[in-house]
């Protein structure tokens, strides 16, 4: 039934390359073509650096051993002797894994400042974003290099190479002049942003966003520590315009200044979150240099004013993929003006950025066990796989976790029943908010189900039992709950009208079951689809990751008896929380990790299931509630 | 008297190395570090290239002979194969000359559009804007490139690697799907500037200006044949603000708005002057693509709204020297607004990028045999120099060569004297405009200077002889010419009162005289600081420049009776033109010329005069004209 696939992305097809580590004894399987210095950092070995990996402080030294020897280039010419060069030593950032090879590291990162981050990553606090104070040699008759050439001869001796822009170099003359040459440079990335007088080291921030179609949440980082200065979400205030992707894709073709529209409500949701963080933390506007971006293509593409149609209708393009480093001035944002805002890329046009931050924060990728990442919603995200191969899809679950077209269900908020418990013959809720249940949101509704089938209320097609045989089974208080619409149809009544104060029960219908199904289904599919291609069965996998705001409150147990995910040990199901802000974190934070998330997308395989016979055809089955019995409930519970 | 030069630029110190080409059998020494590549159109070997020596293309390959095998970079590896590369194939834009070497070429560049340019200059017609016509994939289920990616990956095949601007990818979608994936490229060096609907490869613009002081010259430009479809001037609209780079300055520096109101000025004049040029020829203001700018430092600085007092006080810094390349949208300017403005690269605060132009177009650094160029102005710019070694400086000549501080000086423009001959007994004046004489312009005073040395009124101090001593040697009517005014001071009459229309007769009087000395000797004294440093005599010299709109109208007979120029045979001395506007014109059509302008700060000493003692002391010497018995004139005439 499931065939075996073909990848729709062509630069995936790289093969790969083991590259061998000593005296540290460690090996890793890289794409073809990655640095030695990203090979390093993707299996967690630091290999000092001050440059960023940009080829200009000399101090990634590597020997490579045997005949692997890669290419001699530029950068190592500046920093090795002819000798050294034919002994294999090599800058580890420069060099191109073309082959096997094994290398010796002789300085790793000494006393790296780290922090735990994402699920148990220990990152490196090494930004992108780096200050440098000096004393510039005043001008004079015998030295009259111009102002940028001085600063650039100065950071050429400090390790660093950078362009400048038209608008800095308007500042520079008087900068220079009324600071006495002592000044603080502001380098990101390969850009010279700000030119600042006296020594402002102490003062380096950035932000992390995660854009979420619903909410958008952002971070201030001290970049000196890496701590969280200040954390905060909102609502996006493209929300009037539509709750979902698709209605959002939708608005902006239909209105004359959709996306327009669209752009200006996330720009200005960002803004408003942007200045309540700055307030809160006391930090200044100007002192903010990096912003990364994570969030789905679509909402990416507005966030830069890009159009979304084609992502929204087959076959599903987006405009660009790729990372991408804008300047504030093009967007703007209430922070450093020549600020650079990173964008991080996407995987496939509905396996987006916040996927590959949620990779990076889970290090799926980058370990030896198969991890299957789950991120549900009304796209639901699926990526399978260890540091020997991923792959990725979407499945489109559509609105049901969401509590859209279940008769009585709501989005996660007050009101809104987020777990349910049969105990016996009661049925006990838990309401957001502390108040009387208004609706029922997605947890709530895997809950009821599962509970439901634990209770013998449902059967494994799906199939509310009638009172009466309920009657036969199970005590009057419980089977009293089952009742039949005027349209024939069977209900389950999870609270009555006095306890919900309106004039009808609370009730799942049969055919909020069936919604239900549809959606476990289209998320079970996808992974069996995936883990039919990568060959794993469910005893191969060490780990389930329920990621995304939703993940966090789905019930582990609840989700493997609906079949939403494979019958593991409960232990091994873990709920990892909002994965893409704290990728989002862990990229603006350290270099290393950030190139690691910019090489993902060339090593994740990302299939495309809307063409695909056989995900219609299992789908059917996929349908259907697994048996208790295959659940060993008792051995995991 | 003349002590040597240190030089005040460290980067020029650079050692130089020997390419040797075979089998065209042509030599070059050039700086440590340049590539194989630029190496060989230094010399005017073309070698075959489509990408503009990005390394993308793999066509300039040359094969290393012997032990000076460069280093071996990424480039290199995808188009040759390991045997290849130890055989010694390299791709020659990649290759960088750190030792004498000898290297074959196989491929110059078949056939070549060229035109002679500049100073019979043999230029090859390659721009650095490339149109490329294609009909893209569409994309499909199977094929979900992104816009971008796909438009990349094509563009990689033609040997380009281009970035993008958010601004582009704005407009992407609607471009390729509107015209059903058949477009035009255009890459304007690494930048995807603009995607065009259709076949658009017709329609190729650039735009060549010189920034003046006085005035700004524009050239509108055919990039596919190299021809010129229109040229035209205008007055530089910051002349209100004053006449010469120093009020220019004093102007920003004096004024609250000032640097804005200059660039505003300079902003308008080159928005005019372009919206004329494209009316005269047809062309659209999106059809081009590129604009590349000379001009002195200060013209530069403040077509870029830099501040540029620091260039007017010592030790006279710019804020940036090298070549710049800014959007047209950071200006703005009436053309594509992704169009790239490119500027030229500056020697020294006071040896602009018109001097660098200039050595473009005149090749002076390119040549075996010595050469010397000479603007003279206000500033009077001197280059010497060949192949072997060439240096500049820039010599405070004050502004008598444009008429002021002359009491009847005036600008070269209608009813100046624009020259001036005595023949027996009468004075024989040509007037700009065919008016009544109203004053005296820069070549005019050369010219009356001249004749008084040849008709005996002016002795080599540079003292006007009494009308008595007159008398006794020529006849009354010269004689009579000369007049004592009421201060005592002896004047030489051009035009009496009847000529000239009004109640006083035009006159050169002795402090006129003096002030032409100084103006003269500033310049006289740098060549001859710069022919010592060279240890250059007279007869070394091939050639003398003479460059500027004024340089043009000098005498090169008078020029050499003052003093002016070294007295070399007058066949020797050349009238260029404006060597400013030819070089941008060149460096347009040419990526391989523009390559090697922007390498000519690195290979040209400047040096500075206004700390140097021998300056003021060869000074002195240097007021006087010299005797006529040395000048041959006979010889020479």
């Amino acid at each position: 039934m499931v065939q075996p696939l073909t990848n729709t992305f062509s630069e995936v097809d790289s093969p790969r390359v083991t590259i061998e580590f000593m005296p540290q004894n460690k090996k890793t399987r890289v794409p073809f073509g990655m640095s030695i210095f990203n090979a390093a950092n993707w299996i967690g070995l630091p290999i000092d650096s001050t440059c960023g990996g940009q080829g200009t402080c000399g101090k990634c030294k590597v020997l490579v051993w045997g005949k692997g020897n890669p290419e001699i280039n530029a950068a190592d010419r500046e920093f090795f002797s002819d000798s050294e060069l034919l002994e294999g030593w090599r800058l580890s950032c420069r060099s191109l894994a073309n082959q096997d090879l094994v290398c010796e590291v002789p300085t790793l990162l000494g006393n790296p400042k780290a922090s735990l981050m994402g699920t148990d990553r220990h990152v490196i606090i090494e930004p992108n974003v780096h200050k440098i104070a000096l004393q510039l040699q005043k001008p004079s008759l015998r030295d009259q290099r111009s102002d940028y050439t001085r600063i650039r001869d100065a950071l050429i001796e400090k390790g660093f190479q950078v362009h400048i822009s038209v608008q800095l170099l308007r500042q520079l003359p008087s900068i220079l002049r009324k600071s006495e040459w002592k000044v603080t440079l502001v380098v990101v990335g390969q850009e010279l942003v700000c030119v600042e007088p006296g020594d402002t080291t102490k003062h380096s921030y950035g932000l992390a966003f995660d854009i979420g179609t619903t909410t958008v949440v952002g971070i201030l980082i001290d970049l000196n520590t890496g701590a969280v200065m200040a954390a905060d979400s909102a609502l996006n205030k493209q929300s009037v315009h539509g709750a979902d992707v698709i209605s959002r894709i939708s608005h902006s073709m239909l209105e004359k200044d959709g996306i327009d529209q669209l752009n200006q409500a996330i720009l200005s949701t960002l803004d408003s979150l942007i200045k309540k963080l700055l307030r809160e933390a006391k930090v200044k506007a100007f002192s903010v240099y990096e912003l990364v971006a994570t969030g789905n293509a679509t909402m990416l593409h507005l966030f830069l004013g890009l159009d979304p149609e084609p992502i929204g209708v087959t076959p599903f393009i987006p405009t660009i993929q790729d990372h991408l480093t804008v300047s504030a001035r093009e967007i703007p944002l209430s922070i450093h003006p020549q600020a650079q805002v990173q964008l991080l890329p996407h995987i496939g046009a509905y396996v987006g950025a916040d996927l590959t931050s949620g990779i990076l924060a889970t290090g799926l990728a980058q370990k030896e066990e198969v991890r299957l990442l789950v991120d549900v919603g009304t796209n639901g995200e699926i990526v399978l796989g260890s540091l020997d191969r991923t792959i990725a899809t979407a499945a489109p679950a559509g609105p049901a976790f969401e509590g859209a077209q279940i008769q009585d269900g709501m989005r996660a908020s007050a009101g809104a029943i987020e777990t349910v418990k049969i105990v016996e013959d009661s049925v006990q809720l838990q309401v957001i908010g502390d108040v009387q249940p208004v609706g029922l949101c997605g947890s709530g509704l895997i809950d009821v189900v599962a509970e439901l089938r634990l209770a013998g209320l449902l059967d494994s097609s799906g199939r509310l039992i009638s009172s009466e045989e309920a009657k036969n089974r199970l005590s009057s208080a419980l089977s009293q709950r089952i009742i039949q619409e005027s349209d024939g149809k069977r209900s389950f009544v999870l609270a009555w009208p006095k306890e919900t104060g309106r004039n009808r029960p609370l009730v799942l219908t049969q055919r909020d079951i069936r919604e239900l199904q549809f959606a476990k289904a289209a998320i079970a599919g996808g992974i069996q689809i995936l883990m039919k291609e990568l060959n794993v069965k469910n005893q191969d996998l060490e780990e389930i990751y329920l990621a995304g705001s939703f993940g966090t409150y789905i019930n582990a147990q609840n989700a493997r008896i609906i079949g939403l995910v494979p019958p593991i040990s409960i232990k091994r199901i873990k709920a990892v929380g909002n994965t893409a802000s704290e990728g989002a974190k862990i990229a603006l934070v350290s270099f290393r990790e950030r190139q690691i998330a910019h090489s993902l997308p060339s090593v994740i395989e990302y299939h495309e299931l809307s063409d695909r016979a056989d995900f219609s055809d299992s789908f059917i089955d996929i349908l259907k509630f697994p048996e208790l019995e295959t659940l060993e409930l008792k051995l995991i519970s």
